[in-house]
């Protein structure tokens, strides 16, 4: 079957051949409609992160997928069901199996499990590919060509319920909201806080660094969201410029941000912070932070990866978006034949999917 | 009435004559017992933090009290009642009311409230005070003479009820646990922790920066927990030398703590803030430890004062600490005649109070 993969010491994916998987017992296979593409993907294939499987040359990417089950192999799937794979499965030595057994293998600390498509076991950019029936979520029929949005969304599902959970010991209702990042996620999120999250398009945030006009800047404001510039417009300045944030949702990974933050927030709000930086040495007033963090009840709050209640409450969202926005942000969607335009960056494409076969 | 107070442009406290407070509709009288002394009343002293009650020259000092009922004046409590007071109370402007309205003073940003004894309105060091009943927790009579300590201990109560509502999304027991600083709020909490807590005492910690022989170093020995010296085992060396932290309470109010934190905690802990720093401009490896609050599930939980129910908790609390613990941290009671002594500051020195009557 047809794969797309890295292998080591290349600086670019291949389309390789395969032999089919075949489900252990507890597994089901799964023919593959489509895989999206995100940061972290570029980053496996710039070497920045990521490991390959222990004893293979090449690792199998993706791992934002959905699929359709073509054997249920006994378990309580059916044949024909439309499914997003989880992402994280438990490491051979088996250090993190006791989160995996209470469902939390997003709490698993690092070393403790693999990423499919990421960190020592291949993903899901092939044909088909198996995975344990309880990693896979089912999705209604109507949302396959768009269920590999399922993971991204699952992240800021994750993301938000942390987030609120820290604000749960006091009344807490946010009403103003700034995504930091307007990438694919971060305009997903973004619809989400508007569209699911109750946050008045006039009161919702989105901050890049992109002239007009853009793509991702049409879609904050067909949201009736607010463009903040971060040319013009710092972090630190947007209580200022605009207001003062209930939640800060923290997706660029620019490291700055996430102590900036505490600056841009509300008294008693919270910074929900997703994106991945690199050790960066810089200076800041900590003590204002400190005292601010303190003084003003504010919370920063990190969170990586999801589990199944985050698919399925993302299953929901999916549901919930307009279809506008999903055709907006997913900017191309490729045969596999094509795959290396799925791959292309530039200030045109937003997200992209391989697909590997239809409904 | 004899009362304690910080005239402006006087560099210490003053005994003063006052007239006894009348109380108005829905506030009851309170004859006071003893007022503990705490970090922020030096503060105040110092000038560094607090504003005078408008167009008054004295600021009457205290906010730890506890007193005795001595006219309910139609409210639902009873004379003989034995009380701890809250300590915010709303502006004259109204601009706090929907916080003090739902019981939730402790979240109103600052500029809508007055805290008695600290800003804006005169504190309980005085024979009698009066204060609307409702802001007034009874406590059981034999609570009466430590009762004093029922508000630092609510400020505890408070930040691990956000701290753990943090972690509230996923299964988590925090099983090590850190205080930041030595002082009487640092050692009621770490007895909380070990006492109330589920820590066990091997795996609770308390730093400080003090020489042996050293009262407080006895009192974190006495728990059984273990003095972690900060000259010699800096916080980010903490999980090296002993242990990584599922929670780190920090109560020294220096700034890089608060950023070392991070790097003490065990993946998915939190760090609950409650010291109050100043400004200070510092370098930190920004990237490494916004990457590690993402990758490894980690929040920061900034809190500061409470409320009633923080007040109830401590209560329920303070009644199960053991009575060697509170008597080691309790240095020194003293009657008002010689309330000089209970602002000493010195090494045998961990906490005071002035008794103002007996019940």
């Amino acid at each position: 079957m047809d794969a797309i993969a890295l292998h080591r010491d290349e600086d670019g994916p291949r389309r390789i051949d395969l032999p089919r998987p075949e489900p252990s017992p507890g597994e089901a296979l799964v023919r593959t409609l489509r895989v999206g593409i995100d940061g972290t993907d570029h980053e496996v294939i710039s070497g920045g992160h990521g490991t390959f499987p222990e004893g293979s040359d090449h690792l199998v990417l993706g791992h934002e997928a959905v699929g359709v089950v073509v054997d249920a192999n006994d378990t309580a799937l059916d044949e024909g069901d439309v499914v997003a794979p989880t992402v994280r499965r438990p490491a051979p030595d088996g250090t993190g199996n006791e989160y995996f057994a209470r469902g939390e293998p997003d709490m698993a600390p690092a070393g403790t499990y693999h990423e499919r498509g990421i960190v020592g076991a291949n993903g899901y950019m092939a044909e088909y590919f198996v995975s344990p029936a309880r990693d896979l979520v089912t999705l209604p029929e109507r949302l396959a060509e768009r269920g590999f949005l399922v993971e991204p969304l699952s992240i800021s599902e994750k993301a938000f319920e942390h987030a609120y959970a820290s604000r749960s010991a006091f009344d807490w209702t946010p009403e103003s909201a700034m995504v930091l990042g307007n990438g694919a996620l971060g305009l997903l999120t973004l619809g989400m806080l508007v569209e699911t999250r109750g946050i008045a398009p006039d009161r919702a945030y989105c901050l890049g660094r992109r002239d007009r006009p853009d793509p991702t800047i049409d879609v904050i404001e067909e949201l009736g969201a607010t463009y903040v510039d971060s040319r013009t417009t710092p972090v630190v300045d947007v209580p200022d410029r605009y207001e003062a944030m209930d939640l800060v949702y923290e997706a660029t990974g620019f490291a700055r941000h996430a102590f900036d933050t505490v600056e841009a927030l509300a008294p008693n709000g919270v910074g929900a912070l997703v994106g991945v930086p690199s050790p960066w040495k810089f200076e800041v007033d900590g003590g204002a932070l400190h005292r601010d963090l303190v003084l003003s009840n504010k919370a920063l709050v990190g969170t990586v990866n999801s589990n199944v209640s985050h698919f399925e409450a993302a299953t929901t969202t999916l549901d919930a978006l307009p279809e506008w926005l999903l055709d907006a942000v997913v900017t191309d969607v490729v045969p596999v034949e094509e795959f290396p335009q799925a791959f292309r960056e530039d200030d045109a494409t937003i997200k992209t999917a391989i697909e590997f076969s239809e409904l």
